[in-house]
């Protein structure tokens, strides 16, 4: 099991129940994989139904039976649908979003997101339900009209998770005039706001698209040396082939030291098997190899 | 009796609660015919008195006695209106609307409507009345300034409601610049929100002025998968007549998968006796026929 | 005694506490007389000091005076006057007004009014001082900037009351662009948002100065029947004299079947002596013929 | 002593409690001398440091030294520097500010102060410190942007202020455009809000400019009446001789019937001994001339 | 050990808790050497890497080496950070910054900064986590458009901290159109402020860029006489080099009777070594020659 630094603001009584959490969520391996299904919202329907998307994405059951079959997958969605499935996949751990916002907003309110639900309530949620609920998720947009009640109300939900052995992990998007989204600089300055959150994971972008790959990674780690002891994981970006996918998830962990990948669209809107699939194939590359026997791996839950 | 899926957010002590108001809701059946009576609010006089309308509808009360006479409808109403009248009519299936606004609103402030009414203050009423009170009804208006806001809020009332055993339903309206609102996509986008918002029905547009009618059921589909566990209702539209409304409802929940409709304008301007006949086979579409024995089918109250 | 339908949000407990202030608000009659002291904000002091205005009416005592002398009416001002001048006039029914603002603002501020006191802060108030008040008063602008929060406010200020046994009074003022505040259909829309809200009565705008005056109280009708138990009380208006008062009055409650009148410039701006005598006048009409023995009439309160 | 007309907002178990903080207010004889020490958050250093300037004003210590040394005067200020001089001065009877900004706000922001601390606060470090804290003094800017909340903020603090025996001050100045500041008119209205808001006593502008002094405070009883029985001070206005002071404060009390002044540069402004010395003079126009036995005055306190 | 003038706003059960914060925070001499590490937030990475920066600047944990090295330092950073790393360097005495924007903010946001933990959270930190937590640190616009929620919420942040015993530091700035940023009548204003709101010290600007350095000193003490028993700490600036650094902060607090220094890049942009090498020189002007024997000096703490 990878050593974790515990924050201080985890108290003694609840040490022992954030290890469980982060380890749930990182199949004992401090690597993240987040299956990012917050886009119901984010994306309304435009991720789930269309050309070149698996029918069997028009249906959020199909994110639940994604999660199901990826090893050391973590499912991040809004509570409201885990409330309506999990009774039907009790085993998956869950991520829970507590805020998001749709991509009709005009002007300033593009930013705009409050929370949905407060981290009492998804604790609350947790103990009558019983799932494997091992933290919260948040979207930061640094420099939005609402930055300011944006960074002071993610504080204090983050200090509530952490007082109650929950972790929390950020989507840190700095907006704005002038920025550019995938500047590795920028991103950087994110993930600092991150760990003077407390945060224990912050999910940022990536620059996919540049042309020495390597050298892309060699510089994003001005973004993992920024955030500290916050662990870095990027998105997954556009879709792109399973191939693809596994070399730069490698070379980001093993270069720039980040510590796993979100992947949202990129999976879910291949069909069940050929998800799964992908899904497993980046569990192998985050949580390293398969254990021989399934049945102790899943012990570990 | 319909099987009911229950959300993890009903606690185990509200379970059997949470299904009688289900039952109720729903004549058993597991479909919602739902008379929606909060355009007091919504469009001032102006759906109750002028050319066309019948005059019984001036009165509020005309709501009431519909509501009375029509077989498993649910009145839909504010608060305000229930504990004027609701005395003299106790006997009908209640959904409490908490929030509402004029037609007079400028600007940014037509999409925005705040709660009256706490669920809180609705569980109270429910308790101190004795009245049917099934659950909370809500408009949310994706897209408009007041957006985040009104997800936040209306996550925390139907969190409440679940947590007490109360129904939740979403009026569920894209807003915005560009925004066609009766475009399927959008309407399926809107749809997807309320299953991440916990929701137990979705109320939504319908695009009814197709040429193509069994063609737009089956596109339609889009918006039953989109909400996944959430049922969606349609709303009622503009007036028509009672046959074509028959079809339309028949077309809606054999082809596209909805599970009932909302209707307001459509059966409160017609004078009493049409209005409870309208009610009455609508009814028969959305439950099934009327049992033989109609003592028995009111002994489920 | 005229027969009181209590609304439910009225608990058992408290019926027969609203019953009481009910009956003391409309001198066991049902029909209100309301003189409304609440202009020394709304108007600051232009209402009370200039040409053709009464010296006496410099002092907001004269208010009390009026209100001392006058069978029947309801004082209605703002918490502060009541608590510098109650101890001086004991034995007025008070009605507190719990919003306000001046005539100052700019903009959309034109229709900006905040709660000065809670409900809660009445009763204890009522408690403390053992004075005669009966409700809340609220003044409501539809379809300005502030709408959804004005009535998200007064519907739980409403509710409060309602819980306590008080009794509740709207002043409903519909705005905006294109908005005509004497058109009785724009009128008994906002009727129809009182009823909605929960109020007892609903103090509206009267388009006194049409040709055909039985015409115009037939055709008020609509916003009477649109408000169903909520009941109307229509503005004083404009200064006019004593017979024509009379006269109106007469017609609005025998033909539209208002509920009574709200009086404020019209009966304050007057000599102390000839004020009362109007009030008294007014009584005659609203709750009927002064009983023979004022003693008894007294007794009741 | 003057006879004090209690507000019934005031608990009976809190009366004597209120006289006592009302006479330690002015020196028993109803009327008010105000140490007017809020304008080092009002106008920054301006009023302190610079040409014409006692070099002692540089010092909020200065404040302390004034108050210390003049009979019967109450210093308001900011709570802050009470705390951290109120140690070395504790027989001063203080009123504490609990608003204030600077005058560096832009646009609307000019008329925007929020409470920085609430009554109960006060009543707390009241207590805790041992003081003799009078009450709590606010400004409210009417007719700015943010009118409708400061006058339901105030309403709020006022009603805990005497709700625990305290009294009230109010600064109203009326804004807004075509507002003349001076305007008579203008400023009785913004007297009568006092009223309505349960202030004890209001300080308002006063035109000090005009040439005939004995009509305008003629005119200006427009002003007292409207405040019905809460009581006016007028502001001290731009730096004047002392006997210019002396006469004018004379005819404000005889004539326009104000009860005090409130004083601020025109007094801190000069070095400590002419301030002292034309605070005592006030002092015998606003409360009367000085006991023979002074140590029996202060025996009062 | 400097005499401490404990506010009155410190109750009396907590003086000593205060005394011993205050004298942690300033080596028990009274006078402040805090290291500014707040700016990756403020900043965002522009100050942690990048051309002129020492590479160790590009982790948060340089901080922590620093101030872990620097005799008397306080280090002033936000919650997160500190959760994150203390349990690495539990000796260092810490102040919690409490709110914090970053530099990506357009419009009227550029001044907006809200409150990620209110007091009771760091207090509650404090408890859990064991460490020398000395108090608040603030960042304070004045002038903004936020300037009136901002004021509210210091003073009661700064009220709670003293009501438990912690010390509080306000970073002070005025802005806003015209306003010359080191024009030390300005500065004074904001030092005023400071004392109104009971800060403890106030981090203020300082003309460093001034011909005269002498003569600025001396101009300064309006800003140190505005304070009055708020202590006034300068920013440390852009990087300059050790003599000149050394040399004005003795002018500062020689002259103008400054109580020490807040700096930040000019410090973490050094390699270690000479990081601590420059603190340990400005704690020799700050805080006086180092103790013979360090061992006895640590024994403070």
């Amino acid at each position: 099991m990878a050593e974790i630094k515990i924050p201080l603001s985890v108290p003694d009584s609840k040490k022992s129940e954030y290890k469980k959490n982060y380890n749930q969520a990182t199949a004992n391996t401090g690597n993240l994989l987040l299956i990012a299904g917050d886009q119901k919202v984010e994306h309304l329907n435009d991720d789930f139904f269309g050309r070149g998307i698996a029918p069997e994405d028009a249906s959020p059951e199909h994110l639940f039976k994604i999660a199901a079959g990826v090893r050391g997958g973590v499912l991040a969605t809004h509570l409201g649908l885990i409330s309506q499935y999990a009774s039907s996949y009790p085993h998956i751990p869950y991520l829970v979003k507590i805020n998001g916002k749709t991509n009709l907003g005009q002007n300033a309110e593009k930013d705009s997101s409050e929370c949905w639900w407060k981290t009492e309530d998804v604790l609350n949620f947790k103990k009558q339900s019983g799932l494997n609920i091992v933290g919260i998720g948040y979207t930061v947009y640094l420099g939005g009209k609402f930055e300011a009640q944006m960074l002071s109300r993610i504080a204090r939900e983050i200090n509530v998770a952490h007082q109650n052995g929950l972790i929390a992990v950020l989507w840190v998007y700095p907006r704005g005039k002038n920025i550019k989204e995938e500047d590795i600089h920028t991103i950087a300055g994110g993930a600092g706001v991150a760990a003077c959150l407390d945060a224990d994971f912050a999910k940022v972008k990536y620059p996919y698209g540049s042309k020495n790959a390597k050298l892309t990674a060699e510089k994003f780690k001005e973004v993992v040396l920024a955030a500290g002891r916050t662990k870095i994981i990027c998105v997954g970006g556009q879709k792109r082939n399973l191939k693809e996918m596994i070399k730069t998830t490698k070379e980001q962990m093993k270069i720039a030291g980040t510590h796993g990948l979100a992947i949202g669209r990129n999976l879910h809107q291949r069909p069940l098997a050929e998800a799964i699939k992908l899904g497993n194939n980046l569990s192998e590359v985050i949580h390293g190899p398969k254990p021989k026997k399934r049945s102790s791996f899943l012990g570990l839950f």
